[in-house]
């Protein structure tokens, strides 16, 4: 573990300054201020923190969870060590303006900083994470008095923000939200129901945390378009003070994973005295919140990514450096053991992980890459390009990560064997993290109705033929710099047959099917992602064969190959599935459309 | 969990008289004694003490795992008092025959017992498992002394057994298994070496433990032919009493998973007096351990589908009363939230389960009979038969229950969101039990090696053709059932696909290709899975269809409907796969043969 770099620096190099032209963003107005130079002094210590500070305190933070002691949560002894650091590294408000106190940061280069605090201690960085969308959400929409009170102690760290969406009765159906919001004279709301699930939504880090809270304005409509979004701090202040304001810790959740970050039972208004404040106008907040999603959802994305990154480089060591068994073909017993990262499954396991780690986190950073355009592009017509395409790519970086992410972090663990299911070792750790980014944030069955019932289809279409127009860009790319042609062909056939099925689902969604349409979503979704990282492999393996070309030195070399060698993993055993999948969605089997309840 | 059945009766009942001829074995003459009744009887007592007196304790001891105090391990209160009533179930000898004091059961029975166990608190059934295992090696191999002094005390339960192969420098490699044992004047060795994860390897339920362990007599010739087997008991009997052997714990393992049984590191002879006694002759440790291996790996394969099956039964059962959501095509927020099974995506992950799990459990069945007429059958010819087809599904029903059990467990979690995710609920813990099978007795890639490089080349392709002509048979079956021809032609197809890259595979090893022809063993095990247990399905399908012809009520037409849609479902999307499988393993992706460690 002491060694373990988390992400690699060299794959983060490549990514930002060989695949995608990061400096290129500082063109932007709103990057001026920025250079490779700065990009890299802050990449610079984000690692260093997380190798340094962070990574060394996740085992003992997993082993002890945050207990609840009296009516609140208190943390484990090494996170109150750690969150004044966490603060200081300023990661809160990075890509936010300048004029909120941040450093505005392209999200290309402040998500792969984050990456390293993920992949360290995962639960750590996730106080601040889950702060900085809560204040984002303030900055947004929220008005000056609640941007000077909450945003700004918010960003700064003095506080922290949760989300406070879930209730025990609905669950990811927030039609069903049934807190409740009652005007008063002065300006605030009386907020009263449940909420489950708040992460971080007690600790004893901060001295206050504001529930970014959905709930219903008394006499608003039913459904969606009656939910409104408040502000509730813990406490509030008072002539300067701040008091309690009503908010209960009624429990926490006991959890396989993430267990340094409690998640919460929250109790509004039992005593009828918890002041909320209303963010924007009444009956938005779905839509405030539906804003913010796709950075929520990139995150979970990259928390995904890192928890298989850290895991994939613990069992390449492990593999490299473990002695056992010899090659088929000499079975000496006298002969030494050799290293398992000889033996070819071994390996496989190991691209296997490579592929999947690296194909998401180019994805990843292709589509940070648009957020910045949607939100900074030089003209509107490139802003609402990026913003379809960021749009569209976002359910797959998150549902994709965390799906393929779990079977890389289980391999993680297969390859140390007996010692892998044991906490000796880190890699059980990290599966059982893994597990909840399929859960939270939309599940993956509710990612994939949103990519197949909207993103796919927005713009009329619009946004595929955008996809398809970047796509043919890198295989044009490939194709100059020498990569094999069948590669480029295979994903040319791949982008056809999955604009085809599109095309079919669309149609059967239009004449009122839309049940049968969405009958195959999740391998529509899986279809989808497996074409579009091979994209990002293909992609990569053309900058790889660039590389050579001009490479000085065999170290260069042999990262290249490396690349190559996984693009071709990639291209020649998942993106085959395809024409399975394809046949799936568009004709392939009923059986659980008609599968009865009673059948079970 | 109060409600669940664990296994389905109706499942086994279905599959031991319907689908296969369960009663046909009394026949035999070792079953002769036997009848539907005490199949019946030994059944329903089994599910009776799962139920009531095995699973209300899985929690607790899943919470508080078995400690060290002082020299030796404290196991959970909860497993003191479980423990007599377990050996009183006598299940321990249940297979064995009389004059051993077993009950002489067939597995095909004994297996489903077991199986009712392993769901409701597999960490409690293994001690016995374990000592069933251990205590056959030495009535099959052992002296009239050692069966005397050591068998039959193991086989009543007053003392347990262990398995004691691994050590820490040689893992999977018992080839480099370095344990040494010095022969002495009085018919004892002493033996001298380090033991890792030997499951109950110290407890304190039973009075003395019997370890079978691997050791290298001095002298002996290197590599797996210098192996021998010794029954090193932590106690020996010197002149009627127990005195201690010499055997230490050195550690307990912490596990993610298993956590009623501990997993030792164990020290032999430390103070040169650890007396082991042979069992059968020198050098044929391995062999012998061979020989015994076919039991062990089934049951392995039993604890995974045993593991999913809980975890099924507990996601169906959340997916009938949870109430989330609306249907696709009425969204209106005033009408009431519906059970999530009515979400096609969740039946789907929910047949998908079924599907795995019950396919599985048909296969294991199946290969219990094979075991039951390997051993009793009535010819030489009928048990050669029996016994290449029991040793070609083996690494299948170990592997495959484990991989696709593993998946099947995410699924469970999955299907309760949030809740899922914490140890409110128990699929969590499931998923943590089930992520071992895929590790112990033998990983997924040993398996597949075996499959490939041994099983299905067995008597010149002759496990092969015995097997196609089983496969026949049920195509036949389900042919004059009425079962759709579509279905059958499929497999059909999977089957002739199979027999051609199985060919073409073992003629690469033929001309010394060995690395070849083994890179994509994993795949390869995959693909033979997939067409087997798309064979069970096919079967189970056609005897539901001959059942719903005759069937006198509603309620058994919805079983039996259910059986056919988990046919088709996995003969729709999961045997489409072969095509792709097949590709692979004859001339697909060689990327990871290439992959150079350096370029990682």
């Amino acid at each position: 573990m002491a060694n373990n770099p988390l992400v690699s620096d060299r794959n983060v190099e490549f990514l930002l300054y060989e695949v995608f032209d990061a400096e290129g963003l500082c063109r932007l107005s709103a990057y001026e201020e920025h250079s490779r130079e700065t990009f890299d002094l802050v990449l610079q210590n984000a690692r260093k923190f997380a190798r340094e500070v962070l990574l060394p305190t996740y085992k003992a933070v997993d082993e002890a969870p945050a207990q609840r002691v009296g009516e609140g949560i208190r943390v484990h002894p090494a996170l109150q060590a750690i969150y004044p650091k966490l603060v200081e590294q300023g990661m809160t408000a990075a890509t936010r303006p300048v004029s909120v106190g941040g450093q505005q940061l392209p999200h290309t280069v402040a998500t792969l900083c984050a990456l390293y605090g993920m992949a360290a201690n995962l639960s750590a960085v996730s106080y601040l994470g889950l702060t900085a969308g809560a204040a984002h959400l303030i900055e947004a929409f929220g008005s000056e008095a609640l941007k000077a009170e909450m945003m700004s102690r918010m960003y700064s760290g003095q506080w922290t923000g949760t989300m406070a969406l879930t209730e025990p009765q609905a669950g990811s159906s927030l039609t069903d939200v049934k807190t409740t919001a009652t005007p008063t004279e002065h300006g605030h709301y009386l907020v009263r129901g449940n909420k489950v699930f708040i992460s971080g939504g007690d600790q004893d880090l901060t001295e206050n945390i504001v529930h970014l809270t959905l709930a219903r304005i008394d006499g608003a409509p039913l459904g969606i378009k009656g939910v409104s979004l408040f502000a509730v701090p813990k406490k509030r202040l008072e002539s300067g003070k701040l008091v309690p304001n009503d908010v209960h810790c009624a429990g926490a959740f006991h959890k396989m994973g993430w267990r340094g970050i409690p998640s919460i039972a929250l109790n509004l208004g039992e005593n009828g005295d918890c002041h909320g404040w209303l963010v924007g106008e009444p009956h938005r907040g779905i839509s405030y919140m539906f804003q913010m999603m796709n950075e929520a959802r990139l995150m979970v994305g990259m928390q995904a990514i890192a928890t298989a990154s850290v895991a994939y480089f613990e069992s390449l060591e492990y593999a490299r450096v473990r002695p056992q068994g010899r090659p088929l073909t000499s079975k000496n017993p006298a002969s030494p053991q050799v290293p398992i990262i000889e033996h070819a499954d071994v390996r496989r396991m190991l691209l296997r992980q490579k592929a999947i780690v690296e194909g998401a986190l180019a994805l990843g950073v292709q589509t940070a890459l648009y957020a910045d355009v949607a939100a900074h592009g030089s003209t509107p017509q490139e802003r609402q390009r990026a913003f379809l395409l960021l749009d569209m790519m976002t359910p797959i970086v998150k549902s994709f990560s965390a799906e393929k992410g779990f079977e890389s972090n289980a391999l993680a663990v297969q390859i140390h064997g007996g010692y892998g299911y044991t906490s000796e070792y880190l890699p059980e750790a990290w599966l059982r993290d893994q597990k909840l980014n399929s859960i939270h944030e939309g599940t993956t069955c509710m990612h994939s109705m949103d990519l197949l019932g909207r993103k796919v289809l927005a713009d009329q279409g619009g946004a595929l033929r955008l996809l398809r127009s970047d796509i043919d860009a890198s295989i044009q790319r490939a194709s100059a710099a020498g990569i094999d042609p069948e590669w480029c062909r295979a994903l040319e056939r791949a982008v056809a047959r999955t604009g085809d099925v599109t095309m079919q689902l669309a149609s059967l969604g239009m004449s009122g099917n839309v049940d049968e349409m969405m009958l195959h979503s999740v391998d529509y979704l899986d279809l989808f992602s497996t074409v579009v990282v091979a994209w990002q492999w293909l992609l990569q393996a053309a900058v790889a064969q660039e590389g050579m070309a001009k490479a000085a030195s065999d170290t260069s070399s042999e990262f290249y190959e490396g690349k190559v060698c996984a693009a071709e993993y990639w291209i020649k055993t998942e993106l085959p599935r395809v024409d399975h999948l394809a046949a799936l969605c568009t004709g392939g089997d009923g059986s659980y459309a008609r599968m009865s309840p009673a059948w079970f």
